[in-house]
């Protein structure tokens, strides 16, 4: 089977792809069809089915694994594929993994920096409590390895909160060598736990998508439970320095009207809110700038509120 | 004693009042005096120690218990007393009760009131969940009656949050009643549970000032895991129920920039958001309007962003 | 004739409907052809007419109403009609009343409850006034019974500016006996005509649009002028009453960026502001839950800025 | 007696002055004295009563007119009187003109301009309109003639209305020459009559302070009433002309969060807003800059949210 | 050739246009087609080439001139043009002034106007800088007289930023006669060089767009620039009206959030930015304006952010 | 001479300080005296001159150095010298650079530090451009070297440009080293020059005040034409770049209501103002913490919008 990425035009193809999106249509002649997005980590691939009510089609469902059929064309300079026949994919004939976009680092090399950068909390409470979910709880560390940051913008790939998290705690590693009002520990222990809701507010690939909580409570309600949950466990944890932690936590954001629900008012506070701000959009800028060559405008990014382009250097 | 309501211009007084404000001030020719502010539960009265140093002045600090000895003058059409003689009084010498203001309605009349509510809500999870604070709880009962629901503004005195809380539990009934898509048990319940941080928030009386956690977490955090602490110990309490409730709790300041970390997504959480509103502003106009007569502009007030006065009939 | 919500695929129809919507469009072909949206009481039909040139089809407009024939089919997952032949309707073969969306509640009822409330202003001032509206003037009785209360968005249906107002009314009954310092006359006159001016301000029905004074000067300042009118008939009638009258009228929208020239200064105006946000809110969550089950997301509503769904209990 | 703005340090004045303010104050030894601000038309004379029961000085309240006798001081570059006596003065002993701060140009002049201007009107229905006011109605004519644009701000004297809307007349003329999609007579009548308001909602000098009704419902709606008195006058006004007119009154403000309840729709409305905030610009920073010479930055002005200063050639 | 205000629907045409956009489509079958937009100087005309690959076809792109053949039809009450032919148009075949939108007023006399404002400058560095543009650089009068003063919105026609720079001149005109604090000799040079930037800011006619300096840099830092050239070439001039002048460049949009790196501090500012915006906007609503007739609501309009129709007089 | 920071309570005084402020009061008695602000690089220390008209008071205005003899009280837990003498000191007599707050690194060593990351720029231009300033203009190096990096806020002090510059250049080359989409040449020469329009825009210590330029241009602008300077003496630097590095100047502020004249379009402009809000942020709280113990608030602060407080461990 050939990945998304490796398809020509001409082409004839056959292969399972994740069938993410399915939505019926009619021509104005009143014959209906379908439209396809195929996808696999690769990338996405428009597909039309002209002719739904053909033998070759099976029955299946948007999110199904699905063998598809067909040609591939050039439609408006994007590839297309003409799909004669469908079946369902049974599980065993393909691998999850391939369907999924992915972090490009290697997952287990981050985790172990991740690791040592928790080596380095000295405060034993702190210690303990990341250590609850990053070294005790399997679990919790395979969702959080396998997770993405986001559904759409940044590192909304598997891997992608590992990378995200590890990529902030660098940025907390600088700040706390060169600005001595910061503690060391608590910025560690809040930039390592910072996006932890997130495993819960966003379902698995390749759904991806926010789940109940997410709706109701966001990431950063459910993060701060977590490092209740986490803190019980721990007897004598200070509780000056367990609501020191959630208030880093829940801060994060920088302001009310991001959801944050108090403003920083502790150096670590604002440092981490500095570099999840910071990594958040240079990670962003990179996803799009990825595979753009030359310096033409780009067109208007709301995210950023302006048109962007690369340098010319 | 006379209660500071009662005291008239010219008279002499010797009383024990609470020392809420000692403010050290200096004449232009250099003499130090104090500024004092007393406070009974009838109000508050200005008090000026002239000669600081003399010996009738025993030592004192902002806070105390303090017996004062002096003359009642009018200044600029406000009491003002010149004090000549000041001692700290022992505990047994004064009722507490007597100096922190405190809501004119029947504690526990409200508090049974409130009860009646808690019967009515039928869903056995939150039934008991509310119980678990407001029946079994017997440390926070007593802080709960005798809290204030703001450190100013509005509802600022011992039992102005159960007051608050009531007021507040009437409206959603009223919407329950009006409003068939509204669950009246979880609107009952997110409704007696608001501001259960409040408890934790705020210190309490005379002092009545932001917490350490206050001012880290604020009262939507705090109350969102003591409904945490409470849902933990119910087994089978389900799951979406959970987040629900937790959800009209955190979304009840109505929008993101007054502190709400997610906007209202459920009806009961439009519902207590627009009765807390509500009965916020219609009490703090009748603190405004307290004691004023005649149509007077009162000036612009600030959190209204208005002139205010009474009507005419 | 079937009422729209009594149609099923497959069925072939033959009935008078109104065509609220026709556009003109073109096949790929270069063949053109008709989109029209049929209207009755119970909702809306998309039609299609492939053949628009045909003998069959008759000459008709927009706001035509119009006998139809076709065939009815399912196309992605709506219900449409595919027209055959169309003729237009005569007066007398249709009753207008069968057309328009209506309150379900009953409108005389409804009247009735709001003339008692009529009956409790003891101010006799206010009371000739709301008079000269709602009990002398036969004309604007008529137009206020089958108004909607909106173009869009909530209450927009035969009978929802009666509706609405009475619901405003009662949630003011509920403040004027809850809070003190609300004077009962002043604030059930002004519910009972805060929205008075949108009699003009929306055409009648099926039109239900802008009229040019409602683009020119909006509801506010057409309900304002409407009070004067009233007033000016009343001998006698105090001045700084009407001035206050007036003052809840153009402040009840609660703040300048929502069109009321004034912010609140009195209690009562403070009070309408509540009660008609409170209802058009929970009539709006009203409208948006009907038919719907489960506690599905419904997707980002832009009025309410959040995603929303139904409780789980 | 002599002018404030003729009078020097060092000198003993007697004369009769508006006694703006009135303020007691104490010493810290708690001897009470009295601030006073007194007034004529060249400006304001800061007062002190270091004596106030002593038997010179008479009985008087804030408002009076009040004959005073004391030595004028340097005091922080600002000269000040130190008041030894004082009487009320009685009507006849001064000349209320003399009191109050007046236009420098002629209102006369100034009057006979504008009614050029009416009789540039050429539209029969507006120009009798605008007659009911300005040409018929004494009352009218010698408030409007007397009364101040603004309690603070810009044109804050007698007569600054009548030299305020001459103003914007004129830029109004030339837009109305320049482009010629605007109508001249609408624009015209409208900015003759776009802050009649202001005669009602600012009490007369010396006063000049907002009116009850100036609170309640502002000179936008003020103005509106009165166009309103004035078409019900003129027999077969056109509606849809009267509209417009009121249209451009309520919108010459141009945004709701300034008080317009509807954004200009017309040109017209757009041509008065923008001559109404260009000398309403103009005149403050023309009063700004008075009496100052040199480029020295006068200091951070918070109606133009900037540092202001001269221009060097 | 017709120019296209003059075409009519039924009938065949062939000549030269400016192919300005050109976007592939396909039908519902497969079969892919071409949507043209031809423009001249008097409008623009959409064009279908439903068979793009028949011999008559010639290879083009948007952006160049061609030589079309074709039926014209009426489709939804617009004219649209089906293409049977199309061959690229030879330089020399065209004139490129027949297809650019431009000016309706003289380009010469308005250019002698503004050089007769420049001889009223009095100040010889003044004058000598604003001549160093206007009278002695060739290149930029040629570029400055054929340029737009916007990309869309106002002024979007070939002369356009002559007939704006002209029409703020004179509104300045009259604000230098109108209010005295204003040099009208800092005013003239402000105002005749507020928008020089933009002859790089946008490209030239017919592509009219932002340049990479334009989107990177903007009008108001290119023309401070310029500014700055200019005053490098004058020995002696002085530095404080230097920055007075260029203060006057940056600030004229009025508001930070407008792009104005300063907002106005000077007289002359405030005022150029005044008359900057009022013709800006009477010039916009002059071209929205255009050929309509009645008194229809026009729509709303994003730019004004309010619906606008004509006056009924 | 005793340094203001080793003054304390009980002590006579006689020292050379300079005066920073001086204002006369007044006693209530109408006895004149005089406030001062005494300054050196150590901090403030407030003065009273109760007798200014004695013999020992000699004249001497605000930034005059001043030998001041006099008793050190304690007030309010602040130091305060009640002042018998003061005469003028003479040059000579003193280092003004003991009275001038400094920053407490090295700054030769800083500015070697900051010379060592110019010498990793590889792009000659650029190269070229930067050593304009910072290497061959010794003027602009020894004002770099003492300026401040603002009035107030942050760097408030000699050597704090430097300082504020070096700290954003390393965390630049974090961000060059992290984020691969990054050119290193023009980050750097970027953050290097990002603030130079500061040594024009705030004059020299002790002043320390906005210029004239300052205030009409501001340092974004000012800095822009430095640059432009700094391009024109090197011949074929490329256009493209030209812009894009001054593209990143005046993008720094990162928002246009922050004073940017254009929104960052480049990875470099928005890395930049991500360092430069980062470094701000973090030394502004530096100096906030600085001498502080303990984890009590310390108040609301303005610049965050929070209460603040140290972290407790």
């Amino acid at each position: 089977m050939k990945f998304i990425n490796e398809i020509h035009e001409g082409e004839t193809i056959r292969g399972i792809y994740l069938c993410r999106v399915k939505r019926s249509a009619e021509t104005r002649n009143g014959k209906a069809y379908d439209n396809l997005q195929l996808q696999d980590k690769t990338g996405t691939l428009d597909g039309k089915v002209w002719d739904p009510n053909s033998q070759g089609i099976a029955d299946y469902d948007e999110k199904d694994f699905i063998e598809v059929f067909g040609e591939v064309i050039s439609y408006n300079n994007n590839l297309q594929i003409n799909i004669k026949q469908i079946s369902k994919a049974q599980e065993g004939e393909y691998d999850p993994a391939d369907y999924m976009p992915t972090s490009e680092k290697n997952v287990d090399s981050m985790y172990n920096e991740l690791l040592s950068y928790i080596g380095e909390i000295s405060n034993q409470y702190l210690h303990q409590a990341v250590e609850y979910y990053f070294v005790k709880d399997e679990d919790f560390i395979r969702a959080f390895k396998g997770h993405s940051a986001a559904k759409t913008v940044h590192h909304g790939f598997a891997g992608g909160l590992l990378e995200h998290t590890l990529s902030v705690l660098k940025l907390c590693e600088y700040f706390a060598k060169t600005y001595s009002i910061i503690n060391k520990d608590l910025l560690y222990a809040s930039a390592i736990c910072h996006d932890i809701g997130k495993t819960k507010e966003l379902s698995d690939f390749p759904d991806n998508d926010y789940t109940d909580d997410g709706q109701l409570l966001g990431h950063i309600i459910i993060g701060v439970e977590m490092i209740g949950d986490a803190i019980r466990t721990i007897p004598g944890f200070p509780e000056k320095l367990a609501s020191e932690w959630k208030h880093c936590i829940i801060a994060h954001h920088g302001e009310l009207e991001y959801g944050s629900p108090k403003k920083p008012a502790l150096a670590e506070a604002f440092a981490l809110n500095l570099a999840d701000n910071a990594d958040a959009k240079m990670q962003t800028l990179t996803e799009i700038f990825k595979d753009k060559t030359g310096t033409d405008w780009l067109g208007y990014n709301r995210l950023f509120e302006s048109n962007l382009r690369k340098t010319s250097i």
